[in-house]
Order: structure tokens, then sequence, then C-alpha cells
């Protein structure tokens, strides 16, 4: 069986084929085209269309469209309410590709949801019945699975892992408006801000990173990390303390199997683990602390081969 | 129909028939006998005994017996894995009542978890589908409920919310073993102590409670606070907080409707909303904030209730 996916990102897309098991067999990145979610949407159908051409596929034997969008979803709907980088509001995303491309199963759900249902249907979900996603990138974002089930909440916007407060008596400002997240103290831009900071105040940790070739941000502080390079891990320590922080919150409430990790932080995730194993050996409950912190098996796909596991759910 | 309910709390038990409503028919409350699990299950064996006997009721007509334990659950198998209070140990709770009882149906959880199931089945569960339940008493308990289904995690442990982490900088001591937690911040033990340090460091506030004829305790602070008295209602704030920080956390992972709060400090909720109010608007996301926290409607028979709802499940 042939399914299509589509993961629209705020800075690029991939559009895909893929079978019954979350393999892709065929894919096309491009860049996401912000300026108009409908012409965007037209260059997706383009994609697909071209697809399965090559394959020599047509609509009806396609058995399901996922789309993993970068924003908050009404999944029910299929349309994206607001995507935050794009400034996209209230796209019928299903209907108008369902009308476009003739597919009638179209799912749409927000990245992080498709990662985890992705990770669940052709991930590690064969191992855990319960885990938490937790993407670290330039923002965190979460997805909670409970007993095989993504938890949704109420209104559909459970998983809001970015925004627990993880530091409360210094507390750095985050996108959210709020202060003391763990966006703002654990991601992929925390780590670029205190890298810079290090670097401003200190002549040989600067003079390190020059001589390794690298900038004042996370790439370059996790080469001089890698070489052993005592502030550069003091930097990952700091960083993977508040993640520690943040994820026993969720080891608490939902006592998980995993926190299964994504997102170009998680190519980091060795060097911080052993701040992310004492924050959780601190802070979460002593007979549920010992949970596996693992990278996502599906890498940089997660939220393409979520969308397949939308469309094949 | 007719179902049995046992709530076997650390210092007193409550046996009693319900109808499948969840209505009480008839209780019968005793000390627990925590020297002896077994010879506290043969005082409950008699008790339901007396009230079967009362009605006229044979084992047979009564539809199921759930039961409400302190400590630790193995719900499948109906056994207390540890009741820390009484020190019990693997009590085969289910099988020595079935074969004392001759009921069949007996199912067996935790108080908390068994006050979340009563409050889904004959309570608020209702009007919510996706609420947390949160004891404030000696200690903090919790127990989630998603989309109609409570969480229980991979061990059966999910919903330790008394042991979030809710201070960082100046952490208390927590039974746990750990420090910061909400149990240490936020229950009525911390309201004992901060009122207790508070008429210690503060002779004007130590007068105020011996003027009102109260002891320097949670009773004494909580008369004080509602005639106004600033100190007292400062304390309430500084409790209100750290609940509205736990509560925080499970709004972000879980985006629930409401918080439902039992416990002996539920009854001062009103002294705690403003904090927790305002806790919850610095600290949980915006867009999922504005959630209900109510007082349980089951009152202080909520785990009597619950037990009842395990039976009926």
């Amino acid at each position: 069986m042939i399914y299509a996916a589509l993961d629209i990102g705020g800075t690029k897309t991939i559009a895909a084929l893929t079978n019954e098991n979350g393999s892709i067999l065929t894919q096309k990145k491009f860049t996401s085209f912000v300026a108009s979610s409908q012409t965007h949407l037209d260059i997706c159908v383009n994609a697909l269309r071209e697809l399965m051409q090559e394959r020599g596929l047509e609509a009806k034997e396609i058995h399901g469209l996922g789309v993993s969008l970068p924003g908050i979803v009404d999944s029910d709907r299929g349309v994206l309410l607001y995507a935050p980088y794009a400034k996209w509001k209230n796209v019928p995303v299903a209907e108008y590709l369902r009308e476009k491309l003739g597919i009638a199963n179209i799912r749409c759900d927000n990245d992080v949801n498709a990662c985890a249902i992705g990770e669940l249907k052709f991930g590690l979900g064969k191992k855990y019945s319960d885990f938490v996603w937790m993407t670290v990138s330039t923002g965190v974002g979460g997805a909670s699975v409970s007993d095989g089930t993504l938890i949704r909440g109420a209104d559909g916007f459970a998983g809001e892992l970015g925004h627990l407060k993880v530091e409360y008596d210094h507390p750095a400002q985050c996108p959210c408006g709020q202060e003391g997240c763990l966006e703002a103290h654990g991601s992929g831009t925390a780590l670029n801000r205190l890298t810079a900071k290090m670097a401003q105040q200190d002549a040989e940790f600067a003079a390190a990173l020059a001589q390794a070739g690298s900038k004042a941000d996370g790439a370059g502080c996790a080469k001089l990390a890698q070489a052993g390079n005592p502030k550069a891990l003091a930097i990952f320590d700091e960083i993977g303390t508040y993640l520690g922080r943040g994820m026993a919150y969720c080891v608490n409430v939902l006592n998980p199997q995993a926190v299964v990790v994504g997102g170009g932080v998680s190519a980091s995730l060795e060097l911080l683990r052993p701040a992310i194993t004492a924050a959780l050996k601190v802070n979460a409950f002593r007979k549920m602390q010992d949970i596996d912190v693992v990278c996502t098996p599906l890498g940089y796909e997660a939220a393409l081969i979520g969308a397949a596991a939308l469309a094949a759910e």
C-alpha cells in the first residue's frame, strides 16, 4: 500500500510517498513559500503529483495523505489554525488538498504530534507503550503517549513541554511572552545564547572556538565539548539540567518508560546525558526515575514519517 | 444494583454499601488496625457482613466490591504492594477478601486513583473528560484523567504530583527523601509548618492566634486568614503559589479542563485561589491556562465513592 506524506515546516517542506511500514519510497524537498499558504499548498500539490507520475500512480492508488504542520492544528477538521513562523491563519489544509489531489483520506496534525505518532507506529512504539516525545531544536516541543495513545488534551494543546517552567529565580525571557520556560533554558536557542555569552566573557573560550574554526554558537560549543573543553561541557551541563527538570515533571505526571528526543540538538544527546541523568535523579520520583532517554531512530525525517503514520492510522 | 466499598486509610477505614449511582446506602467507620493487615482485613470483612445482614443481603447479591488502599497498589492483581503509614507489604487484598466474603468481582486501587475514578464516574466526570485530581492533605497526591481514561503510566505510578519540584533555590525537605517537592511546599504539613514558624517569629501573629483561641497550625491560620489577617493570607498565598506551579506543569503536559481538589486543605481553596490563579497565569501556557480549579463535590467521602466506582467500572 502506498501513502503520501507532507512535512510542511516553517522553512522547508518535504513531500514523499511511503509504503505501509513508513519507509520512504521517494521524496522531494523544497523551501516553504511562507508569503502565501495557498501558493505553498499548490507547490505541495505539484510536488506530490510529480512523485506520483514518476511512479505511475494515480490518486485512487494512494491510500491516504498525512500532513505534518508547523503550528496549532485542528486535527479533526484538518485546519491549520495558526503557524507562528509563517503567520498563516485558518488554512483549510485537508479540504484544499482533497479537492486538488482527489485523495479522500487526508489527515493533518502538528509536527510534534506527528513525530510522536510516527514513533508510536513506525519507531520505538514497538518497544514503549508509554513515552514522551521531545523535540529539542530552535524551540522545545513535546507530545506524550500513554498506553499506546497520544494524549491530546481538552483542546488538542497537550504537550507544551517547551513552556514548562524550569527556572524561577533567574528566568530567561521566552518567545511565548513568559519567562523561565524550558524553551528559554534548554533549547538550541539557549545553547547558542550561552555559547555566545561565554565567548564574549571568556577570551580563552573564544580563542578555542576560533582555533577549532567554529563560530560562537551551539555547533561550535558541541565541537569543543566533544574535545573535552570544560567550559563547553559546562554549557551542555546547564542545558541538560534544564532538560532533565522538564523530563522529571513528565515522569512524575505520566510514569513513562522513555523520553524520545528529536530535533537538531538531539545529535548532542550524549553531551547532555550526564546532566539529564543527574537532574532526573534529584527531580523525578524515585521509583519512576530510571527511564530511557534516547534519540529517535526516525532521525531528521521524524515529522515526515509521522505524516505517513497519520495517513496510515 | 448494590455494590460494596471499602476505603482503607492509614488511620481510619470506612465500609459501605452503595447503589449503582455511587450513593452511599449505609456505612460503618472504624479505626484502621495498622499492627496487622490480616487482622484489619478481618475487621473489614466483619463490618461488611454486618452491613449486608442489616439490609438482608447475601454475597451473591453484591455486584462488586471496590477497595481504596493507602499506598502502592498492583490494581491488576489486587495486591497492596506497600502502605507507607502502616508499613504493610505485599498484602493480597482482593484474594483474601474474595475468599472470606464470597464476592467474585473485587477491584483494588490506591486512594488517589480511586478518587479520580469516583470523580469520573459519579462526580465532575459528567462535566470534564480531561481533569487532574489533586489531594491536598498531610501530603499531596494526584491522578490524571485524559479523554475519560485514568492515566496509569508504565508501572501504574503516574500522578505523583506531590513530588513535582516547585522550588529549586530554597527547597524544603520532603518525606520522600528529595527536596523542593510540592508536598514539602504546598501541603497541609507545609501550612502547619509555615504557621508555626510565623507564630514563633512574629509576636503579633502569635497573639492573634491566641486571641482567636487557635493553635499555631493550619486550622488556626485559616481562621485568621478568613478574618483578613494579612500574615495569615500571605501564608496561604505561599502555599497557593506552589500549588499553582504544580498545577501549571499538569496544564502544559495534559491540557485539562479542570483541576479537582480534594483532601482536608481543599476546604481552604478560596483562601488559596488568588495565588493559584496568579501562578497559573505566569506559569501555564497562555492558551491553556484558563482552567477551572474546583473542590470535589464528593467531599470527604471521595475515596469511598471512588471505591464504589472501582467495583462498578
